[in-house]
């Protein structure tokens, strides 16, 4: 374990049970232009620019063999990737509830409670949920499911249960998505709860599901829903986690960037349908998984025939080396399946994509967390 | 036709028989770091840092649900994407030329062009062969089998056989790779000839391939090869067309780069092998077309048990959706498919993912193209 992983954790977080914030109100308030500048000059620009003055040498030492001393892999992540922190646990259980939803918001919430309550039965230590678990997938039900998560237990009793079960059965709740109401907005949005109940983080979907395939689907999220303004990531008992929701997971700077901000585990709560879902619901999940080299787990309600949305189905939890461990069809269904983040470490001695990277040539910016700096 | 694609070329290219070129060596001789820095303030920064005086009414219009309009996702791409130019065609016939590769450089060379010879014959207007094709795959045969594409025929009979071909037969060649001996260096080269028979591109694998499983395959192209320093583009009869070798496939940013660059397919002649090949190569084949919304074509030698390094084969076309069109086992076999680029605008319009991303918190800098503005 001590010669796999990193013996010191990045500075972003002051400990494990902290989430990661990369980006405060205070930061926001206080940025200006100059310190971009120097930034790109000495950190982010190729060497061509940043070391004008070296530039024929430059140009001699990029033909050597030698891939990652000449190409400057670690300038392929904007600021340059964090070197992935030691996880509190290296080999754990989590569970996938793909759970039937109904138009009963209080029958969702206790069917959901019993399948987590389950799971951790079954040796869970972190649970995932589906997208939209306590409310029907459509625009006329976001509004009148929403919960205001910030307001408290009354407010949001489907919260409220996810938080009391996971400081009961002392597991991680990710805890798939609701439609939250804040202020005069509506969100899709997903909490992570960590083994005292807390709330470690909530993510708002970023990219919002607008797509219209004729004669097959056509939704539009943001007739209702608005975007959330930042990616998510969690440091929590069983690793770094980064969120995405469903239509997030088609982005994949998003996986880069979670990458870059050493995730060990990206969690895709998702509700895809079936005319994306048979072409892309596990091809995507591989991709991010495979390209990022770490593992990718997705939460999918079980499909209803007679929904106005249909879903495909077939959660799924992927490991670094873009193989499928665990999956499951579209019925209702719990998996319970082991993360061993060492394999994490294995598949990128074996592929040193991270070296092999060419950040003379292309380079994936992190822009709040450069803005943040 | 018309109501689909852009009249307008991107003002990159003078002609559609021209190579894309977006960097120089008059360019980069004249590299100095002011006109970055302005570039960065005003295009690729998130608007909290260049409109910094309205820093406050950005964070109220971030809210709005209209993304397309609140997030920039034309800051996306650094510096903006390219509109995909209107191809010459847009329907075609794409040939794969799977071929059987023997330690015979004559042979391999004969036998190539009757297989492209063959692929016309049955109306493929693109030709399209594997990686390393006139030569074993090892680093032993590479320096054997190397020629100096630069000096010409009488150096480069593998080249100056697929020019030829390629002017008798009025077709396109994406001409897999050779080892290519420039100076004291070696590459691996793939060659793109025009109708006319004439070179119009010369791509040098960017990313070698230096891989380690234990006991499963172990590959140091490192050792004799020089990996590339430039991706490339080239605009040829049938459409723009990136080029990538093999394991460049496995950086994502490189084709998301090639997108950008208004590519309408991605040709990546490869050799995948036993162990990766199974797990990968139709994902990342699938995963480059579906993220990017473009067609993707891949090549490879028939599997040859007894061979040092035993290819995976199952050459592919992709469409942009991510299906798969038409496809081989490993034995020697030339696939001939059809090529349909208003697929590529339908696919854009059922999902905008363009129009979706998030420019204020990722970006993918194409580091060559910056710098040659």
């Amino acid at each position: 374990m001590k010669a796999i992983w990193s013996s010191t954790l990045c500075s972003l977080t002051g400990s494990l049970t902290t989430s990661v914030s990369f980006i405060s109100p205070r930061s926001l308030s206080i940025l200006r232009p100059a310190p971009s500048f120097l930034f790109f000059d000495h950190r982010s620009l190729p060497k061509t620019y940043s070391n004008n003055h070296h530039h024929q040498s430059r140009r001699t030492t990029t033909t050597t063999t030698s891939m990652a001393a000449s190409f400057s892999p670690e300038e392929a992540r904007v600021p340059p990737a964090i070197q992935m922190p030691t996880p509190p646990i290296t080999k754990f259980k989590i569970g996938l509830c793909q759970l039937a939803v109904t138009a009963d918001k209080e029958r969702n919430i206790a069917h959901a409670r019993k399948a987590v309550e389950e799971a951790a039965q079954k040796g869970a230590q972190l649970v995932l949920l589906p997208e939209i678990w306590n409310s029907p997938y459509s625009n006329d039900s976001f509004p009148v499911y929403a919960e205001d998560i910030d307001a408290g237990s009354d407010a949001s009793p489907s919260t409220a249960m996810l938080s009391e079960v996971a400081r009961l059965l002392k597991i991680t709740i990710v805890g798939g998505s609701i439609p939250e109401r804040c202020l005069d907005k509506l969100y899709n949005t997903c909490c992570v709860f960590g083994t005292d109940g807390k709330l470690k983080a909530k993510h708002r979907k970023i990219h919002l599901f607008d797509i219209d395939i004729p004669g097959k689907i056509s939704f539009m999220e943001s007739k209702t829903l608005t975007a959330g303004e930042t990616p998510t990531i969690v440091d929590t008992e069983v690793g770094r986690i980064g969120i995405g929701i469903c239509y997030d997971i088609r982005f994949q700077e998003l996986a880069i960037l979670y990458a870059a901000r050493g995730a060990h585990l990206i969690c895709y709560p998702g509700a895809f349908n079936m005319t994306t879902g048979p072409l892309h619901w596990e091809l995507l999940q591989r991709a991010r998984a495979a390209d990022n080299q770490l593992y990718v787990a997705t939460c999918s309600p079980a499909r209803d025939a007679g929904a106005g949305y249909v879903a495909w189905g077939h959660s799924t939890l992927v490991g670094p080396f873009g193989e499928i461990l665990a999956t499951t069809e579209h019925e209702e269904a719990t998996i319970i399946s082991e993360i061993d983040y060492s394999q994490i470490e294995l598949r990128r001695s074996n592929l040193p994509l991270a070296k092999q990277r060419r950040g003379d040539l292309y380079q994936l910016v992190d822009v709040q967390r450069l803005n943040s700096r």
